[in-house]
């Protein structure tokens, strides 16, 4: 049999296939990539007769593994990175944020500042993000323009937002968002994301929940992440806030729940059973002190979930990498128990488990045969990745900048912390320019 | 008067001094360095007459800041980074740690491992450290052949211990490392290090601190660490740490308690009476699962805080930005309060704080004329540190590889990422031939 030529060939690497069936490890490995997807990978004394490729990489001294999942941003909001910090939640959001946002949210500033989201999430490993926010259509473009994998998701509240200033028409917005992205870019996934329960009415929630089902697209929403939050929930519809989406029959497989905070567990066994996945963003939720997720209650009980960077707003960061590494440390100090979350797990919830929580488990989230190729080369010859012992050096050593390459679709986005699909000092200079017309004469 | 040259000017740059009485930030700004100080810092426009220098690093896009501090590591430790994480404490230290320490730790190991950390300091923007450990000659002759500053404190403890194998001489043995290096290094400061109450005897511990007052040296210890210290060191000696060493004449000016993660509201108004310093390490404190320490409460009680990384055993940093962004926010989510611990404060802790803890104040911790030239240059013009509103950024965006530039008592240590006083390919090296040997065949 006449052998292919494959797009992509990393030689010389270790592999971190985060797959059932294969290896932890696999040392002096390679990995052959062939239209978009991964077509085979073993340890290089097995390559024999495959090993070329319109471009090969060196792996040496590389640890490749799958590209990391966001499962849950707001990318526009890199233009609020640090603007506010260390305020009360309440003057954060009505003092700070939403003025912001009244000022400058519209089509040029969602498009730019998405750009420079997918520039940070690339230069730090990430290759599928979920993203949140109004006007997602500039999002998506700018995100498919990018390269990276998305699930887009059209922000639906009952408040005029940008570009839907009829909050009577917020729900018809989402289905017309989801009928021009539905089907149309291989990088990208349309969805519904209702704000939260307090910002949506329960009628508002159950029409978007049913055009989620409709259209067959993801449901997320906002939820359980304050203490207030549960206290207006319970003030104005009398019960609890997953007690009361599940009323509202809101719940089930295709619901992403972000944040749960403040949950009883009652309300873990609620989401359990209904199937509904989790995002948690724990440095979000540590930097507005809105407190810690009972996320190893939810584990224990078999919700799926991811973690998530929340938007720049409140984290500062899109960097996977620091996210890992809190969520191991967060629960462990929380339970006085160095083995909760560890970091096998961790790297889990950022891949493969993020992979489930979006519906694309099939496609992406581990190295295997068949999978789509997003995969990210950590450069491991620097100090503070010395020595390598085990993966955990991911999740309790690395950073974002340790990221050399990342495919994306089988296509190289990254070689040598250089993004090669568009021009990131175009970017950065777009952004300050907003920047300057946000903090105005 | 004819101008002088300067060893090192770095021009077009922002500042952020740190420093009372000075600005916040000086936009286009310059530092000019001479034998081994800063001269001069203000805005470029007043640069004239002095603008000439042997050495003139362009410092456009760059936020230039003091060295930062670590106030507390194992230098060597390095060695058992990632090597037993996620373990429970006494599985972690008595199956783990002491047998590997037990296997490896002799002069050679010492001395690569701390260079090793070095590197890793030097990396990250650190240019002082707080090291205690044993053989602590190695680690003292590695760190000024790397040019980083340091307090290095030779390790007592109650046990046979490298380099000193009979206890009857350990406080002996510390007093002959004072000698050794006391007024002869000007990057170096001894000190004694007594490991814990609970691995140290009373008399040990008042003939090491005797030790430290008659040397004029700095005197560290762990201290209420675990909850399980708490309850050993009651059943023993019937009382809590901090009144224990209290009542042992142990507690003054001079003395820098490490972690005070359990302490009662009283011990820490004992503390803040008596002027006893604190390193706290919260990234080693989540980890090993020991606990949140009360931060707000000592700091609100007057006293002085540095941060440490601790050891890279459990850690598995020696980034100072990781430990920067875990203290801001793990101390805002205990209080569910986005107002504590400001950037601003961390900011301090990183520098003049630590500085203040080791006894270097007037030295170092700020950029000020007349202060020795400890600096390091952060490189702005990054997706991630975009865009740039306040010093906050540091504390909640960047991370350790955006440090492009050290200098370290006046003398340029790293150049745009590159280590210009010693050989980090052969440190790295060294160090895997030591991990061989310690798995063994």
């Amino acid at each position: 049999m006449k052998a292919m030529a494959n797009d992509i060939l990393i030689t010389n690497s270790t592999l971190l296939p985060l797959a059932p069936g294969l290896p932890e490890l696999i040392r002096d490995g390679y990995v052959s990539i062939r239209a978009g997807k991964i077509v085979a990978l073993g340890v290089m004394a097995d390559l024999t007769g495959t090993g070329t490729a319109d471009t090969i990489i060196d792996g040496s001294g590389h640890l490749v593994i799958p590209g990391l999942i966001n499962t849950h941003t707001h990318a526009p909001m890199t233009l609020f990175r640090g603007m506010a910090d260390d305020l009360p939640l309440m003057a954060w959001l009505h003092e700070h944020i939403f003025p912001a946002e009244a000022k400058s949210v519209n089509p040029e500033m969602v498009y730019w500042c998405t750009k420079l989201a997918a520039a940070e999430m690339i230069l730090s490993g990430t290759t599928t993000v979920a993203d949140g926010y109004f006007l997602e259509d500039k999002v998506a473009e700018a995100f498919a323009e990018c390269g990276i994998r998305s699930v887009a998701a059209q922000g639906i509240i009952d408040f005029p937002a940008p570009g839907v200033p009829d909050p009577g028409r917020n729900v018809a917005a989402a289905e017309e968002f989801i009928e021009r992205w539905q089907g149309k870019n291989s990088l990208l996934t349309p969805a519904v994301f209702c704000h939260s329960p307090y910002t949506c009415s329960p009628e508002t929630l159950q029409r978007a929940k049913e055009l989620a089902r409709r259209k067959n697209v993801k449901f997320f929403i906002h939820l359980a992440e304050t203490r207030a939050e549960v206290e207006q929930v319970r003030k104005q519809h009398g019960t609890s806030p997953v007690r009361y989406l599940k009323n509202l029959g809101l719940l089930d497989r295709d619901t992403i729940c972000v944040h749960c905070v403040w949950l009883e567990q009652e309300e873990i066994e609620i989401l359990a059973r209904t199937g509904a996945k989790v995002a948690t963003c724990p440095q979000s939720n540590m930097k507005l002190g809105s407190g810690i997720a009972p996320l190893k209650e939810m584990l224990d009980a078999g919700i799926s979930a991811g973690l998530g960077t929340d938007g720049c707003a409140s984290n500062n960061r899109l960097d996977m990498f620091f996210e890992m590494d809190m969520c191991a440390k967060i629960h462990k100090v929380k339970d006085l128990d160095a083995t909760v979350l560890p970091a096998a797990k961790v790297l889990q919830m950022a891949t493969i488990d993020g992979a489930r929580v979006l519906g694309l488990e099939d496609d992406i989230g581990s190295l295997e045969p068949g999978k789509k190729a997003d995969v990210a080369l950590i450069d491991c010859r620097q100090p503070h990745l010395q020595p390598f012992y085990d993966p955990g050096i991911l999740v309790y050593a690395a950073n974002g900048g340790d990221v050399a390459t990342a495919i994306i679709d089988g296509k190289l986005v990254m070689l040598d912390r250089k993004i090669l699909t568009f021009d990131v000092e175009e970017v950065m200079l777009k952004v300050r320019k907003l920047v300057k017309k946000l903090l105005g004469p």
